[in-house]
């Protein structure tokens, strides 16, 4: 996105005053699109991307705002008169309109408010009261209701009238006299049906609804396993206040999976993406994960001092140090990869722990012979026979010790209600190194005959 | 889904043959929840899970069948009676159908296809005929077409005839007489429209389509930035071929988060999830990189021994060797991991690597400071003011080097088409690894007077 052609060709034509030949270039983009050049249109220039904004119909700026990067809302809304930024927040969808809010200045959100009506001053409030990361901030309150009783064909005029303003027609959610969720039916079953068939026995009784208190990551696993277009959320007394749809279900399952790779690299989640982030966001979410590791290695190092005595007597030993304790550390990350993707997606579970501890010790002993029959080549060329019988036995347990520190730790974190995702490659490479250094100078203290 | 209550009192009601029992427990459970429990059944005894889901009316069979792994299909597959078999697969959707059939053994195919009629067969040979990893393997054949001389009202009467066999009717694709693609149209328009307005006027003609040979997760990146419900797939001609759609993308995008997360993990990619995989498939996707590196090591214990001179004379040096290289390793495995995430969602562009560049060095310089600030403190304790010294200046350039191998190898193997999520943590370690003993040591060596 950073060269936009689209975006080049816009400013230009607005810098020369030529709005009629800009809003034509606009007609045939898509909004996700049209959001992308005004996205490189307002780094350089606020007042240009809004006035680019402002070529489009009404409702088509509704739309493209909706998908603007919170960065860019918030600077066009800056840029904005009051009065049309408010006729375009009363257009958009309800959950994007509250996720803006949440992003703007309290001043710049109390500036706004009162130009909006009472309906949507309330719909806002009340989407924004929700707890970040649960699925009550992540849904929409443009969702469809039916009675029970009301006829396939007056259901379908129903629907027919209301379909501007919500966000998904093609399921509807059915309710009783208090609101609350009885069950769904699809547009495609309205329209299958006989016309004078009530909706109530047509409608799907079994319908899956969610609470708004639960974490949005559920949320969007639910729709991924039930293939819907839309889930319903319930508040505690089960009535109906919103839905979840597909496409924010998946953006929610971008989010997390990117988190989660960030975290096992130790990068502290970012508020931005990471082009977009500065050079002081950048710097916070990695200092602490590399001072932790700093002081880590610290076991390391002194294991290493105290079998001083050794390393002098054997100075061939160093030259293995390297590669022994790297490879505990390496067949620890994948095992803790392997399982902080796995408790991610649900493939593995809690339970599961004992079963896999078992099978982890049957493959890293496989690895681990693997690995010792490589390096014990270079041992005997190095170092001669001892050492290398010494660095082959080192690298067998080595390996089976990280592998299995790296799968339990996922596991452990989990336990204490951390996130697995903690289980770093490098903490888990931290930890494996201290271990694997103990382990590989104990063996050689103990096997080769030490001067004096 | 380990312990599975449903699969529990399902395969004790068969066992003791109450069917009409076994069947009501399903009764009210979606596809998706009775594929998890058959599959826990099938695991013990694949009859038994068979029979369960024979209990099941035809409708059914298929939909949950759909919704069964791999592994799971095959064993049923093999327990199943041909005939019945193949009455299952005519209902399936044609692409989970496709999907089943690349997974059974060209027997099974080959005793299976003649029980099926002539459209089925001919269906899944074109649909399996793509390969792997494109749009054209992950889309359905049953998608909606309507001609453009055709007035909503018959447009929604042909629907509602052909809703039954398509995957949805949500949006219907135009095409001329030579089937290519001209545009789509929601049903919600069909509906919103006059009776006799022609879909030639409603249709939007600027559609998005993707060809049969782009990668999936093309296919399925641009469901996700158009929010859409399904993409029309064409063929070379622009002939619509296919549609991919929201549930499939969803599916897409997990299944490419996994492998970037096992990749960086350096865990080859797994044909099977996690839980299930055999001892020998997870050892094969270790073993490979696991061996790499080890011989990757060997330029870091090389490094080592090449300033054996300067380790005799100066043993505490060895006490801060782990915490350092580690230090430049950790520090490059947090820039690989940004890339490689930001370049596979697309927030970061090959053009964008020299900005990139520019503002790591910044961030890695700040890194290294804070860190040297950290170490030095030890390096007093430890080894006095001079080891101190020297300590902290190879603390900053180790972090700035490192950070920069790191930023950079995504961006090199992009270059040469290969997959960035190869610059794994562990790669990036080793190469930031064997920097490190050198600049370390070659610091050590120039500050520090060497005896003789």
């Amino acid at each position: 996105m950073t060269n936009s052609p689209l975006a080049n060709s816009i400013s230009n034509l607005i810098e020369r005053g030529e709005a009629i030949a800009a809003a034509s270039l606009f007609a045939n983009e898509h909004p996700a699109d049209i959001a992308g050049a005004l996205a490189v249109i307002a780094r350089k220039n606020a007042h240009a991307a809004w006035g680019a904004l402002e070529l489009l119909p009404l409702a088509q700026q509704a739309e493209t705002f909706g998908y603007l990067d919170h960065a860019t809302q918030t600077s066009l809304a800056y840029a904005a008169p009051r009065a049309k930024l408010a006729r375009i927040v009363t257009e958009m969808n309800a959950d994007e309109r509250a996720d803006m809010f949440n992003e703007l200045s309290d001043e710049q959100a109390e500036a706004l408010l009162p130009a909006l009506a009472q309906a949507e001053r309330e719909d806002i409030r009340r989407l924004a009261a929700y707890e970040d990361g649960t699925a009550g901030a992540i849904m929409t309150s443009d969702y469809a209701t039916l009675p029970e009783r009301l006829s396939a064909a007056e259901a379908i005029e129903k629907l027919r009238l209301e379909a501007p303003d919500k966000e998904t027609i093609y399921r509807a959610y059915v309710t009783d006299a208090e609101r609350k969720l009885i069950g769904a039916v699809r547009l495609q079953d309205l329209i299958l049906a006989p016309a004078r068939a009530m909706v109530g026995d047509i409608m799907d009784r079994n319908t899956h609804a969610i609470s708004v208190h639960d974490d949005q990551e559920h949320a969007a696993r639910q729709i991924a396993r039930y293939d819907v277009i839309a889930l319903p959320v319930v508040d505690d007394q089960k009535r109906i206040v919103g839905i979840v749809t597909h496409d924010d279900a998946m953006d929610v399952i971008q989010e997390e999976a990117t988190e989660d790779f960030h975290r096992v690299g130790t990068v502290s989640p970012l508020a931005a993406n990471v082009r977009d982030a500065g050079i002081f966001l950048l710097y916070r979410a990695r200092i602490v994960w590399l001072v932790v590791l700093v002081f880590g290695n610290i076991f390391s190092g002194a294991g290493i001092a105290a079998f001083e005595d050794t390393i002098a007597a054997y100075v061939a030993l160093v030259f293995f140090l390297p590669l022994l304790i790297d490879s505990g550390g390496n067949a620890g990350s994948q095992s803790a990869t392997l399982m902080v993707r796995a408790l991610a997606t649900g493939d593995v579970r809690m339970g599961d722990w004992g079963q896999m501890l078992g099978r982890e010790a049957l493959v890293a002993a496989m690895l681990g012979l693997s690995m010792a029959a490589a390096v014990s080549f270079i041992g005997v060329v190095r170092g001669g026979p001892e050492i290398a019988l010494v660095v082959a036995s080192a690298m067998v347990i080595i390996v089976i010790v990280g592998s299995l520190i790296g799968m339990t730790l996922p596991f452990v974190l989990t336990r204490f209600n951390l996130d697995p995702a903690t289980a770093s490659a490098p903490l888990v490479t931290s930890i494996a190194d201290a271990a694997g250094v103990i382990i590989y100078f104990a063996i050689a203290t103990a096997f080769l005959p030490l001067p004096g």
